[in-house]
């Protein structure tokens, strides 16, 4: 059964809470305290931000701190205040998330505020993106093929040397070398990129492994990119495996597995469907294909993560989109991202992010699948 | 007394926890518990990111949530993985932060673990700088530094319409058009800005206020620049004020005052100095020059913050420089920023952000504080 929330409390810095920045609109590093009481919001801020938040916030009453009472030196000026703020909106009992920060619970509940922590989301509407979210992300996202274009274009114009790495010019192309051009293009899409993956041949098995080192030919190369619009908070994700110069036929089986693992999870997609239905659709090419998967060292090799996940202003959220038992809605944005992973040997993986709609899915961006460049 | 704090867990995403990514050095959006034990550090992590956690953070031995026992269903997982690192590390007490997750605390608490919230930092050492630091926050404020020149240009270029409007070319020269041109500077330097103030006249009474619309001449305009460095996440922070055409006297003694203050807090600073006595300089120069400050309307005007504060990770960190009772000690990075407010009329601040030596200071970059532009 789905529990009933009604007043909730949240308090963080919007540049660092995703909750508080869809809530309140808000994006800056300074602290916040936000409560829904009732479908009105409320906003209790230091008097230096007061002016600015009551120009911005719009859809919120706006308190300063000093609109309320607190004992000088009682240690929990910022709890009695809140406390202040509660009373006046006459809620008693409040929902907080599970990352609420636990020293001002304790001080709240000291004072004798009853908190309990939401099991579910507390906005669940961040699941469904209006038309300005989507418009946002799919700034990401076409950032994030600017970024995957410029990175083609220096691993095709690479020279294979007889060593078998890559030569751009007189120097060696390495994976920051990529990284680093993906980076600038992306920021000259006013986006930021962290942690971007140009992983290249056994160092993609790890799927989060950045990548480091010279580039070469004959191996696939894993590129995710994942570019965050600064401005409204919205990211982008993007994955495309390429290699320069035929990599030998077993690796080639695998890009195709993926490749049509890829397209079948993708056609899963739609509002109403099982998540499962997409995740599975991708386990069942790869088994079909000899790809099944097992476990090495205590390790697992082959299809190893969720077909997907919700992204929005958390590059991971809901809805997750794996062998879980929820369905996809329209409006969800989602990844749909099937990858094999061997290791000591390669790891391919193709992504795209897609608007769920009712009859299956939008790309919001469309980039090519080629392999070999 | 200090506290004494030996066993410390944090939990959550380096790219939104300043201590995390101080002690791991990683910067992702991807969750890692962390654990310190007698001098050791430990990291625990999805094993998607367990390769190249390992490989990054050489200072923490690196485990994946696969490595501890969690029984299926049970609601616990993480809490349950969490509480078997600490006993294989054999840590039964630990130091958590004000803000760690108050869902993960209940469940380790429910599982037996004693957790208590340090009231001092944990990591003490983030407010002295080593030079690689000192190298990142200088780099950010060379960015604020070539933001500021060309918002300078913009608004020294502009001419004055016989209506006190400013022009450049055909357009009314406005706030948004300066922000966006500082912002986009401060992004080729590799640094992202948000929340900048270009705020003119009455505006910038509110000191936090960003500002909007046309901005006017023979008026103060507050611009503030707190660029972060994407690479490092170090931040920079730089204030001037200035007028295109010569305001009232008033706005010219009120300026002369501010610049005074600056000067007087800064040649206060230095290793083993109290804050106060930092911050005291410029109220004193204030008081003697006629602009105390007092309340109207229930609001205070004049002198409303603190002289300053440290900058790292966070943009207001650890030392604080104001009223307080603290020291300042050689390697903290601080800002030096005395304003003045006044409803309906005008704000002005200036500011630098300074290295404190032992003998004094270092501005960290230079920026002229021509007023008249």
């Amino acid at each position: 059964m789905q529990e009933k929330i009604t007043d909730i409390l949240l308090a963080g810095c919007p540049a660092d809470c995703s909750d508080l920045r869809y809530a309140t609109g808000l994006s800056s590093s300074d602290p916040v305290v936000y409560c829904r009481k009732g479908g009105r919001q409320y906003l209790l801020v230091s008097p230096l931000d007061a002016g600015y938040v009551r120009r911005v916030a719009r859809n919120a009453q706006v308190f300063s701190f000093t609109d309320f009472h607190s004992r000088a030196g009682s240690g929990s000026q910022a709890a009695e205040r809140i406390l202040g703020l509660l009373k006046k909106i006459r809620a008693a009992k409040v929902a907080v998330p599970h990352y609420f920060p636990l020293g001002l619970a304790r001080k709240l509940e000291g004072l004798g505020l009853k908190i309990y922590i939401a099991e579910s989301p507390l906005f669940p509407e961040r699941a469904i993106k209006n038309s300005r979210e989507i418009r946002m992300i799919t700034h990401a996202q076409a950032a994030a093929c600017h970024a995957m274009r410029a990175a083609w274009n220096m691993i095709a114009g690479a020279v294979i040397t007889p060593r078998g790495t890559l030569k751009t010019g007189r120097q060696l192309l390495t994976a920051s070398m990529v990284r680093e051009r993906i980076e600038l293009v992306a920021r000259d899409c006013g986006c930021v990129c962290r942690k971007t993956i140009v992983a290249c041949g056994a160092q993609a098995a790890n799927p989060h492994e950045i990548g480091w080192g010279a580039l070469r030919a004959h191996r696939p190369i894993v590129i995710d990119i994942f570019p965050r619009h600064v401005a409204s908070g919205y990211w982008g994700d993007l994955t495309r495996t390429v290699a320069r110069g035929r990599p030998p036929e077993n690796i080639c089986a695998m890009n195709a597995a993926v490749r049509a693992a890829h397209a079948r999870a993708l056609a899963r997609v739609k509002g109403g469907a099982a998540a499962s239905e997409v995740h599975n659709a991708a386990v069942k090419v790869f088994k079909l294909r000899g790809f099944a998967g097992g476990e090495k060292d205590g390790q697992r090799d082959g299809f190893i993560h969720s077909v997907g996940h919700g992204v929005g202003l958390d590059i991971h959220e809901s809805p997750p989109v794996g062998p879980g038992a929820n369905e996809l809605a329209p409006g969800n944005v989602i990844t749909v991202e099937p990858g094999l992973y061997y290791r000591g040997q390669a790891g391919i993986r193709i992504e795209d992010t897609v608007l769920v709609t009712r009859g299956g899915f939008r790309l919001l961006a469309r980039f090519p699948y080629r392999f070999v460049l």
